[in-house]
Parts: structure tokens; C-alpha cells; sequence
């Protein structure tokens, strides 16, 4: 069985490509090392080899279901959430005062990268808590971070995250749920949640849903949406679990694949009164959800690369072992078969793979490390790094979602028919990852952001520090033997992207939003790729320099690093053209299309 | 429940694209007429939408397994082969004489579309009938042909094509399953075959397999490979079924899609002799296979066109009807929402799979009439009809096989998290849909077929065939009102492929087979878009010349065809470029990796 992530290229991110090794450095890391680093990553992959990768697949053939009212999941998920509590790892990267290590973001990802690549489906409840307490820690009262927060930190309970409704998914602002407030300045909170994961289970405790919701009176739109505490149980005063709090499960959804991570529908106000707790203040629920979106569409984003890396690895163990065929130019019959490795075009769909897990894993935590540096950094560079952040985390969030389908897909293709069926896994990581352009906000809703909010934001400011830092990163590489290919392409693909951002920009006034935004996928695409291409430049330039003093496995790596990165460069840079083209031409094709025409 | 196709569409594709109206005037179809046609397909879609829709999702649910040592099948796919019996689609393109209707085989295509949209998994068993069928008709005695073909005609006999081997998929030339000739001129058949679609089941009285096997002392790769007649059940003199022919049923293969074609290991020889009959000369067992490619080939890709086409009508339904959202220009949160088909972002989802679907459907069907070309169209012209048949088959075979998979990405993204749930079809429909790039020839396969023999067979007649009839449309579109950009975009793809072909071409003497063949998927993309910009010319001459007359819903479907074509001009065809430049380069990256860098 091929393994589920690359150690050694995990290695080479955080500390060959970033600086991880240097964060010790700042205040609020100076009793880690490079040590505790690496025995923290040490940690994660045994406890995810050993209770996550170990029901992947038994978790899909026995998805969520009901049983005497309760949701049954197969019984090695609470012993993976045991393994993981008992790791440390709900708390790793909080205050040592909550708990916790202190973890910078980047190895906190980096941890959390094992459990989604070995098994995405329970590595989702700890995601979601982690997320729930992130937001607690941010928003919520000392009282409720005590009540509600510190057992999700322990991992005794867990979280949920609850927005959509059944009429209301990508459009929140149009959600219904009511708070209603009740005299001990309490809500009573009533209203149908759709798509909720990890809503209901028995692995935990109690679950603590923070829940988007109208409280009486509000005004329409998202300036009437408020955030709220709803527990499943409610809590007594001495912190223990209490009565249920009417949370109703109405459903669960079954899905084609991330089957490990129950959905489901809940009623909140059934047969009962349901009480919630203001989170701030009124009105700013989605604000509050929003500020919390960047780390949790880097980790959507970190999934996706995780479900693509493992794919990638697996069909490539194959590709080394599967005997089939002979070179074009072998005549004889009788010569032995060849690995399929050896065929030009299985090399292809592999170095493809490899060009899009790699680069993916790349600006996960190129972007997870800037949310360190937004906290921990100079102070100088912090309001840049935040918006630069902000520019990209919709392209962490999308790119590697698309992509690393396409590299499944690929994975699927090596290795043939045997790739289709439930013998390996990679059918599986298909469609486990076909989910991950869907939520934490559709590709649909990434464009729009990007080209409607990030790229004018602070008038422009997130793109021209985009710009700045890869044209210095081009500088800095220039005359690194083996880069120009890869210079050259992202050169082109940067001025590309400039000209066509320009073009539009210039005619947005004229164009009016709807038709502004009608290839904002374009631009999403066209960005997407520049931005892998620059991730390629930073890891090439590192295995150009390394690569003189290198010897064996890692003269090998470095060389594989930069042939990636050429093949990216040849292969996919050149695709930014055409969409750059219809950016900046504000093409009217789908705009003008009449419902009535399909 | 939205149709599972789009009746107008084919009605189009026939009739005004086509001339299929015009068949009559050949002597084979003679006896026909446009009503008869048309009675055929309504057949087609009553039979398809009671007897195969019905049980579309119920045969995922419970795919086919093995009880008391029989494969067991939900009980609506008998039914439904009764009802395909009984309405004589299985001879209803062979002679009268066979008791069939001499139906064309664009039309007999036609036929099958229902039941591939309706029920791809269920059509999986007349489909290989049919094809097994197709070949004995060709190649088999007329003392074969009456006692294993005549019975598959009438439906009462299924049939399969046994050709892969568990260490031999696309491979073939290392099969080694063995032939031993017997005293009376029979052969004893042992060995393995994997992946055999249909290959064990009660659907029928017996089972005729067509099987790929070496005759002892044979030599070795193809020349070695003969093709042999083994019922699963002996035939007796009379006709009648007799003793079984010892073909075990060593397993089934579990897969994410396709469910309900089941998929068998089978033992030929084990715990008993396997009796079996030589077809044709020895040796020729895989020409006599490749002879009937073009068709099967030509199947797999109209299945793909039919289930993306099942996709987009799907998410199209839902577009319409799911309120979401507002215009980006609407200010006012309490305004109503607007159905998703209005947001430009959702209408690129969904123009892109009407380009898909209906170009490939446009491309499956051309292919088809070009098989009735071959046999019954004019003399004169039947040797280059066949060189274009023989080039466009790979890419009648993979560009649907791959876009419908896109196209479907996109019905799943259009409905967001319900296309992810069981609710609806299109997560099916894609999972089904992914075995189209892997069966019959890998993707892999499909392009060294054309860049390494169909592009330059017979001098390259085939690809100046397709040139000229590319040229001529051009010509004749010349000043119709829409087509401007088509017509400009096809033309420079057309360009393009062309220059990168000769320049790939011209270098191939020293680049030597393997770096000749090493971007082969370049030119399969570029020619395979290039030829779906043709259909879509095509349809969009068709369109313009009808819609000033057209009134009501016809002009419609013509302004969308019109629209469609300007979509895949300015989306789709700028992409030729980026896969032209890397044919022409004769790029080595691929080539030149080496193994020990990934």
C-alpha cells in the first residue's frame, strides 16, 4: 500500500521553501525548535496511519445511518477521535494558558495535512471543532470561551459550523432561522439547517453549533444575521452536560464520497424550545463567520491537495509495479513488458499530478504561513501580508479543489480499469474530493471574490504586494541553471494576467457589476495558475541551488522538483493565455445567453 | 424528473444536420422513409423510459453479486431486456432475411442513445450483443453464424467480447490464454480473462463469448492471437443449450460506476474442458477484433455524449427551478431571489456542457452515418469516407469520453451540494461516465492511434480528407449572420492543428517512435477540439440558414444553437493553441523524466 503523504516533500516546504525553522524566533514561539516541529509531524503521521488510514474505506461502504434515533458511524472513528484528543491536537496551536503548544498556523496545517490525507472523512470533526473554537476564541464572551470553548479544546465535545438552509446555501443573506429573545438574555432559536457536518453523532459529548441566525426585527439581508451558540444538550452552571436542547435531526444527506463526515439536516426549535447564546454583537454574525473563512478555506484548499498527493502516490506505486506493453520503438515481440512508468504518456498523467499536488501543497502553506506572519510577524509588513492573504485565499481555496480532481482523474487513468474499481483507493479520493469546489463556498463564489473584492480591495494593494513578491522571486532566480523555462512561462503568465486584469478593470465602470463579473471564473483561472506557477519558481530555485551538493534520494528529489516545474511551465502555464484573453476582452457570450436559448 | 434527452436535439442532428431523410434513396433502405424512422425512435424512447429509467439508480444501489454461485441483478434489468427483445432492436440494423429491419446504422445508433441516457449500465448487455454479433456476421462460417449469431439476434443469447487478461489489459499482445486443437477440429480453451463486461449472469438461455487466445505453437505478440467461439453453455446439433462449457466465474470486479454492466474474472478450462471454435483464419484474431472498433468505438463515445447530455438536461431542470441569490447589481437584500440559471457564472456551467454534449453528439452521430457511407453510399467515395472514419474514431471515442466527464463536473457544480446526493442523478451519471476514458482503448491508446497511424495513413489521405470537408463547410458559411466567430476561430484552430501536425511530422525521423509519440495526447486534444469546432460550424450553418423562418420554440432552439457554437469558439477552441505549440515543439519533458525523480 502506497503511503498517504510525502514526509520528505512535507520536510521540504516548511523548511527548505519556508522558513518554519526560523518562527522560534518570534516571542510567541521561542520555546519551540525545529525539534518540536519535527516530533509534532512525527505524532500526526503515526496517529494517522494507525487510526485514520485504517477505516478509510470501511468508513465509505458503512456510511453515517440511523439507528434507534441515533447516527451510527463505524465504531474506528471514536477511536480516532480518542487518538487524536489524546495527542494533543484539538488544543496544539492555542495559548499554553488554554493548553495548548502554542503551534505556529503552517504546522498546525501541516498536522492536520496527515489526517486529510488519511482519511478525509474523520479527519472532518476535528476540522470543524477546530474551526467552532477558532471562532469562539475570536468572537465569543470570557464566560461562553469557558463554557463552550474550552471542551471543544479538550476535545471532550465537538463543533459544527451551521449556515445553509434548504432554501438558502450559496446565499446566506437569505437565510430564515429567528432568535427570539427571551427574558434571561438567552435566544430561542427556531428555524431548518441544511448541510450540516458532524451535526449529529456520538462521538463527543455535546456538539456546539455556532449557528447563523435572525433575531426578531432584523433588518433584511445579511445586516439582520446574527451568530449564535446552540449546544446540542444544554450546559449546566457547573459546566456539566444537561438536558437536550431540541436540536432534531430531520436527515441525513448521502453523498458519492466524503461519506466518513455525517451531513446532515436539523430542525432547531422542534417538540421544544431551543436556547442559543448571542455571539458579539447583533448584525455581525456573517462578519464574524466571514473573518474566520480564510483558515478554513486554506484548510478546503489543504484537503483537496492531501486527497490529490495521496492519489498521486498511489497510482504512481502502481505505475512502478504494473508490467504492460514495450516502448514504441521495440520490435520484439518476445521482450519482456515494461513498467508502465516507462510510457511516455503514463508519465505525463503522473507529472501532471505531481505539478498540481505539489504546487497545490505549496501554496497551502505558503498561505497558511502567511496567517502566522499576519499574527506573529514584522509589524510592519503585517496589513501587506493580510491582504495579500486575502487576495489568495480564494485561489487556496479553488485551485487546488479543481485541480487536484483533474490529478485524481489522472491517477484513475494510470492505472486503468483497476483504478475504477474499490481494489485501490483512488476512486475513493475521487469522490471524496468532487465535494471540495462545492463547499466553504463554490468556485462560483471564489471568482466573484477574487475579481469583485480582493483584487480592488485597498485599492488594489493584496495584488500589487502579489505582484511584487514574484517579481522579486524572478530576480532572485535569475541565472539558477534548469529556471528558465519556468521563469519565461510565468514571466509571460504574470504579464498576461496584469494586462487582462488591467483591460477590465479599466472598463468596469462602463460594463456595470453583472457583466463585470461574468468571467470572473476566467480571471480565477488565469490568477490560479500564475499563482502555481510562482509556487513552482520558489521550490525549482531552492532544488537549483541545493541540487550541486546533493547526492542519492536527494539529488533525485531536487531533480524531480525541477522537472515538475518545467513540466508545469510547458504544460499548464500556457493555458493562462486564453483565459486572459477572454477576461480582458469582456466577452458577452454568457451574459447574453437567454434562459429560453438552453 | 427532467428527460433523460433531448428528442429535438436528435431530431436536429438527424434530419437537419444530417441527411438522413435522404437513406431512403439507397437500395439497403429502400423500404424506408423518414415516418419509419421516426416510428423506431419513439419505440426507442417508449421502451427506454418505461423499462430502463425505471431502474437507473436502483441498479447502483445494489450492484450485481454472487448468490449461491449465480450473479444475481435486480430484477427490472430482465424486464428490460425482454422489452429491448420484443421491440427487435437487437437485429434491427442486420437484413431482412435475419429478421431485421436493414435500419442504418446512424439510426440503430440513435436506437441505442435512448437506452445509454435512459440506463447506460442496463443498455451495457444488448450493446455487447449486438457488437459480438456484428463481428460473428463478418468474420464467422455461415455454419457459426447460425448457431451462435442467429440466437443472439432474437435476444435470446447475450454475448461479450473477452480480450483482456489480468496480466494483459491494454497489452494485448501478451495474452496467454491457450488453445489446444481437438480431434474434431475444436479447440480446448484455457486461461483467464479480466474485465469481461456481461460475463456471467441469467439474463439469457447461454452466454457467447468471442474470445482472443493462442493456438499452441503460435508465435509471439499479435500474429500469434486468434479469435474463438466459447458459449458458456454447448450448443447441441439441434440448437438447443446443452452441458456446460466449464467458464467459472472467478469473480466480480466492484466498481465506482457502471454498475449495473456486471463485470466478471472468468476461468476458461477450469474443472473441465472448455470447448471452443475458431473463427476465421488463425492468427487474425486481433485484426478481426480491430475491424470492429470503429464501431464499439464509436458506441463508447455516443454512451459518453448520452450520459453528460442526461447531466446537463438534469442540472438545466434545476438551474430553472432553485431560487438563489440576487444579480450582482441588485441592491436591495428584500428584492426576490432569482432562479440560479439567471447568475452569468451558472449559464458558463451550463453552455459549456450544452457545447459539450450536443458537439459530441453532433460528432458520435456524423461518425455513424459515415458507417453507412462506407457500405452504402456512393462508390466512388467509400475508400476516403473510410480513412476519415478511421481518423476520427479515436477522437469520436475519447473527446466525449473525457468532456462529458467535465460537462458532468459541471452539472454537479451547478447544483452545488444536491448534485453531490443521491437526490439527483448527475453524481451517477459521473460516476458511470468515468470508465468511458479507460474501456476500449485507454485515452492513452486512443492517441497514439491517431498520431502514430490514422494521421498519417494512406499518406495521410484521411487528415486531407478531413481538411477539405472542414474547408468546404467553411466556404459554405460563408456571410451567414452569427457565425462570424465560428467561423474565425475554427479557421485558426484549423491552422493551427495543421502547421503543428507538419511540423511534428517533418521531425519524425529524428525524434524516433517513442519522442515522436510522447505528446500524442496533444494532438488527440487539439484535433479533438478542432473537429468539435467543425460540429459545431455545422450546426450553427443549419441554425442560421432556419431561424429567419423560425417562430416560437424553434427559433429558440436555433438562437441557442447559434449561441452554443459562439460559446465553444470563444471558450473552448482558443485552447488548441496551448496543445499545438507542445505537438510542434516535440517538448521532451515527459520523455525525459526519469523514474527515480517522482
Amino acid at each position: 500500500m502506497a503511503p498517504f503523504l510525502s514526509r520528505r516533500d512535507l520536510q521540504f516546504q516548511l523548511y527548505e521553501v519556508l522558513d518554519t525553522a526560523a518562527l522560534p524566533g518570534r516571542p510567541r514561539f521561542a520555546e519551540h525548535s525545529r525539534e518540536v516541529y519535527d516530533d509534532v509531524l512525527n505524532l500526526a503521521y503515526n496517529v494517522a496511519d494507525k487510526y485514520f488510514a485504517n477505516h478509510t474505506r470501511e468508513a465509505d461502504l458503512n456510511e453515517p445511518h440511523v439507528v434507534d434515533g441515533k447516527v451510527r458511524l463505524v465504531p474506528a472513528v471514536t477511536e480516532a477521535m480518542k487518538a487524536f484528543r489524546d495527542a494533543g491536537f484539538f488544543s496544539a496551536h492555542h495559548d499554553e494558558e488554554l493548553g495548548g503548544l502554542q503551534l505556529p498556523w503552517v504546522v498546525m496545517q501541516a498536522v492536520q495535512a496527515h489526517f486529510q490525507a488519511a482519511n478525509i472523512g474523520s479527519s472532518g470533526y476535528p476540522f470543524l471543532t477546530i474551526g467552532n473554537a477558532n471562532l469562539q476564541r475570536e468572537f465569543a464572551s470570557p464566560e461562553q470561551q469557558e463554557k463552550y470553548m474550552l471542551p471543544l479544546l479538550e476535545g471532550r465535545w465537538f463543533g459544527t459550523m451551521a449556515l445553509s438552509e434548504p432554501h438558502a446555501g450559496s446565499g446566506l443573506a437569505d437565510i430564515t432561522t429567528s432568535a427570539t429573545p427571551r427574558d434571561d438574555g438567552t435566544y430561542s432559536i427556531s428555524g431548518t439547517k441544511m448541510w450540516i457536518s458532524g451535526g449529529e453523532h456520538e462521538l463527543s459529548e455535546n456538539i456546539v453549533h455556532l449557528v447563523l441566525a435572525r433575531i426578531k426585527g432584523a433588518p433584511a439581508g445579511v445586516k439582520g444575521i446574527s451568530l449564535f451558540i446552540v449546544p446540542r444538550y444544554r450546559v449546566n452552571a457547573d459546566g456539566s452536560v444537561g438536558e437536550p436542547n431540541n436540536v432534531v435531526l430531520a436527515g441525513l444527506n448521502h453523498k458519492m464520497g466524503y461519506r466518513g463526515t455525517t451531513n446532515t439536516l436539523l430542525n432547531f426549535g422542534e417538540g421544544g424550545e431551543t436556547v442559543g447564546e448571542l455571539v458579539g454583537e447583533a448584525g455581525r454574525g456573517l462578519a464574524y463567520m466571514f473573518r474566520m473563512m480564510n483558515e478554513a478555506r486554506i484548510g478546503v484548499g489543504m484537503g483537496a491537495v492531501m486527497l490529490g498527493y495521496a492519489g498521486y502516490l498511489a497510482s504512481l506505486e502502481y505505475a512502478r509495479d504494473r508490467l504492460q506493453g514495450r516502448a514504441a520503438s521495440a520490435k520484439d515481440p518476445a521482450s519482456p513488458m515494461i513498467p508502465i512508468i516507462r510510457h511516455a504518456d503514463v508519465r505525463r498523467l503522473l507529472l501532471r499530478q505531481k505539478s498540481i499536488v505539489e504546487g497545490g501543497l505549496a501554496l497551502g502553506l505558503y498561505a497558511s504561513a502567511l496567517v502566522d506572519d499576519q499574527q506573529t510577524g514584522p509589524q510592519e509588513s503585517r496589513e501587506d501580508t493580510g491582504l495579500l492573504l486575502d487576495l489568495l485565499t480564494p485561489i487556496v481555496k479553488s485551485w487546488p479543489s479543481k485541480y487536484s480532481q483533474e490529478a485524481l482523474s489522472d491517477a484513475i487513468q494510470v492505472m486503468g480499469g483497476a483504478g475504477y474499481t474499490r481494489d485501490y483507493p483512488v476512486e475513493l479520493y475521487y469522490r471524496d474530493n468532487r465535494l471540495n469546489p462545492i463547499h466553504e463556498g463554490t468556485e462560483g463564489i471564489q471568482g466573484n471574490d477574487l475579481l469583485g473584492r480582493k483584487v480592488t480591495q485597498s485599492g488594489g494593494r493584496g495584488l500589487q504586494v502579489l505582484v511584487e513578491k514574484i517579481q522579486a522571486d524572478l530576480a532572485a532566480a535569475e541565472g539558477l541553471e534548469g529556471l528558465d523555462e519556468i521563469r519565461a512561462a510565468l514571466q509571460k503568465a504574470v504579464a498576461q494576467s496584469g494586462a487582462a486584469l488591467q483591460s477590465v478593470l479599466g472598463k468596469a465602470p462602463e460594463l456595470g457589476p453583472d457583466l463585470f463579473l461574468a468571467n470572473a471564473n476566467s480571471a480565477l483561472e488565469m490568477l490560479g495558475h500564475t499563482v502555481i506557477g510562482w509556487m513552482w519558481l520558489r521550490q525549482a530555485a531552492v532544488a537549483a541551488r541545493k541540487l550541486p551538493e546533493a547526492r542519492g534520494d536527494d539529488a533525485d528529489f531536487y531533480r524531480g522538483k525541477l522537472h515538475a516545474a518545467r513540466f508545469f511551465a510547458v504544460y499548464e502555464l500556457p493555458k493562462v493565455k486564453a483565459h486572459a484573453d477572454l477576461l480582458a476582452s469582456a466577452d458577452r457570450t454568457t451574459y447574453e445567453m437567454a434562459e429560453a436559448w438552453f
